[in-house]
């Protein structure tokens, strides 16, 4: 395979000075800014990590031993250093914006979600040690990652192990992507402050090292614990009995260098935790309180200015209709696992702090604390992305849809979602939602769809419905057309949202059915497409385990006897690019279709 | 709704003097190891649990505050105590294995999946605080089940609230459900062994309550806090700023409930460590120490002999496929999150003690474990619950599937499972493993197709395939016979596994086809089927969303213009009762299946 990334002699850094590296690390902000700017991205995580980075490249031999970044995203300059060329990023056959084995030998994992670095990082280091390979692996998590429950399941075994050349390093910027939720994020907090700590460890380790003292420094050992539990405190880790040290400056060269060098230095897995900048280097980004700058689009860099304007999409009006269910309903209750930015929804937080929950990286506990509400018979609303609502599929079926007392579930990033990768795309959603009992999957199209939630509310949670409705990354309008034209036409054109309607239009002498209400299908409504010739399914937003599944299944159980063609996106990973481009690339954008349809070709 | 319990008046319980209760908890046991000889179920838990819960039914009233048990498997004392027939255990329309809304009251969740409890009873907590109700939550959980990441998410939340009438009763029997795995067990172990700790709190509490010692009291919390450190040292729960408290012996009432009246005086969220005795009062379940007794089927109280002789099935075959492939090839790793005893494993991993991994019910860490050694280019073999697959569904589609080199899963208790109820059916997987990338459903019928998966193992891994095997709970044979028919009849009967090839042998005059890779399917093969009339499709298996809706969509698309009929499961939830009764109820029993294909009748 083909590595888009130059091979690299990372030598370069190994043999840089403090003050090099510390010039280094300023270029790489440069170039970061710059680079995201033009093509959108993570900023602030990237502006944070810098100095980690480099002194990860200093301290280690990145030819063997291995950083394994929890979700990818603050890999920009970790890239670069290696070789890659982070202009393409995000770009189609660009760079990834995450960690991607494809692009680079450097890279260990292809990733996207949170907190699978810990399982990764275990796993491979057992094994090298299983083979006699004392080279060292390094997990490289945020303080929001680690509060995800599959981080705790891999913390609880990291524990129990010995002698594994396993180090965990915690870039703590204290806002996970946007506040800090959690009894963890405290402690996190409590840590930061707790400086005096590292300064004994620091001077006690010299002690250990002067010939002749080693009885001293043992003996000293057990009082050094004991001041340890006074000063450090509890803390998770210690509690797991991996060794915790820390707080250390993750953005001082020098202070990086010398905590990853002490880790270097111990027997078996140890945890260094860093304070970090988010934002680092860019003042606005610096003074995020809220997560704006965590994936931000292209920007003017000297305004902070985005450069698209701002078009009114389905999740910012969605975020009003949640809003005003707040408002008309007090048992009305918003619970929104760490994307309150990202969905809008910051308003509905601020005024109404009692009834809305931020939960944090935790869509599990999110949707059974959303069944518990439910169960209670208040009326829980989920906002969540669709990449991350898989995270809690089973508590979906085992406690959201099997309790009987309803929920809305409004699933953000629904379809294809462009730039961010493989892990984010959110065509999944109708194919595994479809599979759990008692699911309702709406997919709107204009404003007034999705006013009709807001007024059907009660009926909603009366009716004891769970109902998931898709927000697609797409600008909203508002329309109350009839976009169903049943006209006796041989052929029939069934189709979803936006892109759905844009075919329609492209389009004449067909007949055309919008389907809103995917799952399940209003069979005794949809009995007469039986009597077409052809049935043509058009549906860019899922794969075709969705609708185009679905309806397939109705037709052959209704022995429908004409010919059925659909289109819908091949159950696969989808690579970054702009969803225009990822909509030509799986030819299913409204020109080719068009033609395909009118041509009735392939 | 009716409930199938009784109306019950909980007050003869807390009449009751220690003495009494003890005499009750004698009684209670007795009916449970009576019961469960004769139906089947949870052993070992419900006999631990019966001091714990007779104490919660003393000190709180159950009217009011609520007991949130975590996965429901041991309530039998609980579900006798609230007016319920244990008698009808596990049987159609009898009493639920697990906590169930529909039966009683006094359930407060439906449940049978671990981990879900703390989650609900924040929940509930939280919104009893905000509509001004002062009874207590009180969260049932085991120390296995806290260690999955779900309930880290909930304790992390936890940790950070005030003032909830919230405790925490973690039962700890130091077993999980068979050997307890990771860090925190350790951690438990070592407070178990901490006695001197409760002593001291309970002599300190009283000095508070002495008029004019509150002043004495206050002073010496400090030093107490400062004791507690030394003594209790860090536990996790201390470290996520739960207050912590134990341990305490759970099988002595009186302990149980001075412990208990305590948590009732604390402010804020408590936990309370109680250690049990697993199998207490049945000395064949105490001695276990392989989770033997956890779930049991019927079995003879004198001698503990099962009363159904062994039956050869597809686990326990598989578990042979298994062994051989850890002999075979060094490259094997054999992971198993917690169902060693309940898969056969313990001989893998007695014998393989470095090539198997029990990581406790922690799912998504063993998915995102063995995508990790497949990621190494080693051999990764997964053995796992259909119903557990379930929580690791976002590390299937972003670990384990999109890297590129190879796994197998065996899916065990796939299909219908009969008597352990809604949460535990395996009727899913086909469904939802379909709608991620890269994976390859096998359900075999016979050792021989078992074998082959030995026989080609290199093949599989080689070619970088995902390959997930069914396990039906059912007798495995050896036969090579060859159940596909294609004489030119009319009608074509597509099935899968002993059920189908059961009805293949009851009819005559169709053609048959038995289907063992029933994702993806192999359409250039498949073709051929386009020819009949009719077309039935027989899969008692899995939901009409598993190889029903794959062969309408295959055959919608290629234009069939047959007829096709398909027998599979609804998309439900299916109560507790046998296999043979299940089958019954959705009219998949072959005798059914029989008369409706012979007089093509409904």
């Amino acid at each position: 395979m083909e590595y888009k990334g130059r091979e690299v002699d990372l030598s370069y850094i190994k043999s840089c000075s403090n003050e090099e590296l510390h010039d280094l690390a300023f270029l790489l902000r440069e170039k970061i800014i710059e680079t995201v700017a033009s093509t959108g991205g993570h900023l602030s995580s990237n502006l944070g990590t810098v100095e980690l980075t480099l002194g990860l490249a200093k301290v280690f031999d990145l030819d063997k031993d291995q950083v394994i970044f929890d979700v990818g995203h603050q890999t920009y300059a970790y890239k670069i250093i290696t070789g890659r060329d982070l202009s393409s990023l995000r770009k189609k056959d660009g760079v990834s914006p995450f960690s991607s084995t494809n692009e680079s030998k450097y890279d260990i994992i292809d990733n996207g979600h949170s907190s699978t670095s810990l399982s990764y990082a275990l796993a491979i280091a057992e094994m090298k040690k299983a083979h006699g390979d004392d080279s060292f692996t390094i997990a490289f998590i945020g303080d929001g990652s680690i509060t995800n429950g599959l981080s705790f399941e891999a913390l609880n075994e990291i524990g129990a192990r010995k002698d594994l050349n396993l180090i965990i390093v915690l870039n703590d910027n204290g806002m996970s992507i946007s506040k800090a939720t959690g009894s963890l994020s405290k402690q996190f907090l409590k840590l930061r402050h707790s400086r005096f700590y590292l300064k004994r460890v620091l001077a006690f380790r010299k002690l250990g090292k002067i010939k002749g003292f080693g009885w001293l420094y043992k003996f000293f050992r057990h009082i050094k614990n004991f001041f340890k539990h006074i000063i450090v405190r509890d803390n998770l880790f210690e509690s797991l009995n991996i060794p915790y040290n820390g707080p250390f400056d993750g953005n001082k060269i020098k202070e990086v260098k010398t905590a990853l060098e002490f880790a270097k230095n111990v027997k078996g897995p140890i945890i260094l935790h860093f304070k970090t900048v988010k934002g680092k280097g860019y003042e606005l980004a610096q003074d995020d309180e809220v997560g704006h700058w965590h994936g931000i689009e292209p920007f003017d860099i000297k305004t902070g200015k985005l450069i698209k304007e701002f078009t009114e999409d389905y999740s910012y009006y969605a975020s009003r209709v949640i809003y005003n269910m707040l408002v008309e309903d007090e048992k009305t209750y918003l619970i929104c696992p760490a994307m309150i930015h990202g969905s809008y929804l910051e308003q509905c937080f601020l005024d109404y702090r009692e009834r809305t929950f931020d939960v944090g990286i935790a869509e599990e506990h999110a949707i059974v604390y959303g069944a518990a509400l439910s169960l209670c018979h208040y009326h829980p609303i989920i906002s969540i992305y669709s990449t991350f609502l898989q995270r809690s599929y089973d508590e979906l079926i085992h406690d959201l849809c099997r309790n009987k007392n309803g929920s809305i579930v409004f699933i953000d990033r629904a379809g294809l979602i462009g730039k961010d990768g493989p892990s984010h795309q959110g065509i999944y959603d109708v194919s595994y939602l479809k599979t759990i009992p008692n699911t309702y999957i709406f997919h709107p199209y204009s404003k007034e769809d999705l006013d009709v939630i807001l007024a059907r509310k009660n009926e909603i949670y009366e009716s004891k419905v769970n109902l998931f409705v898709r927000l697609p990354k797409e600008k909203i309008i508002s329309d109350i057309s009839d976009y169903n034209r049943i006209n006796g036409a041989d052929t029939l054109i069934i189709s979803v949202g936006n892109l759905g309607v844009g075919l329609f239009k492209e389009l004449n002498g067909f007949d055309t059915l919008l389907i809103k209400q995917i799952h399940p299908l209003e069979e005794e409504q949809l009995k007469f497409i039986l009597q077409y010739k052809n049935i043509i399914l058009y549906d860019p937003y899922s794969t075709n385990l969705g609708l185009e599944s679905s309806i397939a299944h109705f037709l052959a159980l209704n022995s429908y006897h004409g010919n059925y063609k659909a289109y819908s996106l091949p159950v696969c990973y989808i690579e970054s690019m702009r969803i225009d481009e990822q909509l030509e690339k799986y030819e299913l954008d409204i020109e080719t279709m068009k033609i395909k349809i009118v041509n009735n070709a392939d």
